[in-house]
């Protein structure tokens, strides 16, 4: 099991957290979304699941979710 | 067949258009919803309906698809 967390800008609002929550959600293995809201700054996304999911698996969620950027180091 | 338009606070997004877009379009008699979002000020909705909706009824939709404030003049 394995618990990631990715920063991510762009959400304005609660559907924004449930849309990034809902496509997370559909791959496979991860069991677990948390998101914590950070409206104009960079919100935490924490995602458990049974593998860590790759950096390419996020950015697809996110951009079926909609205009959002994850913030890579 | 009545087009209103209703000034709308509180829409940070897209999501936020299709909320209340899916709300009002389960109105009774709605046929199109159209909105003009402006974000951090008054979005503009126009809703196209065979009878005039009251503002109860879109104070209704709103509440239902989030937080949203109606502005009454």
């Amino acid at each position: 099991m394995s618990t990631q967390t990715f920063p991510v800008t762009g959400l304005t609002c609660g559907h924004c957290v449930g849309a990034i929550t809902s496509e997370l959600k559909a791959l496979p293995g991860v069991t677990d979304v948390q998101i914590e809201l950070v409206v104009k700054g960079t919100s935490t996304v924490n995602v458990t699941a049974d593998k860590a999911l790759t950096d390419a698996e996020v950015l697809a969620a996110l951009d079926e979710a909609g205009e959002y950027q994850l913030v890579t180091s």
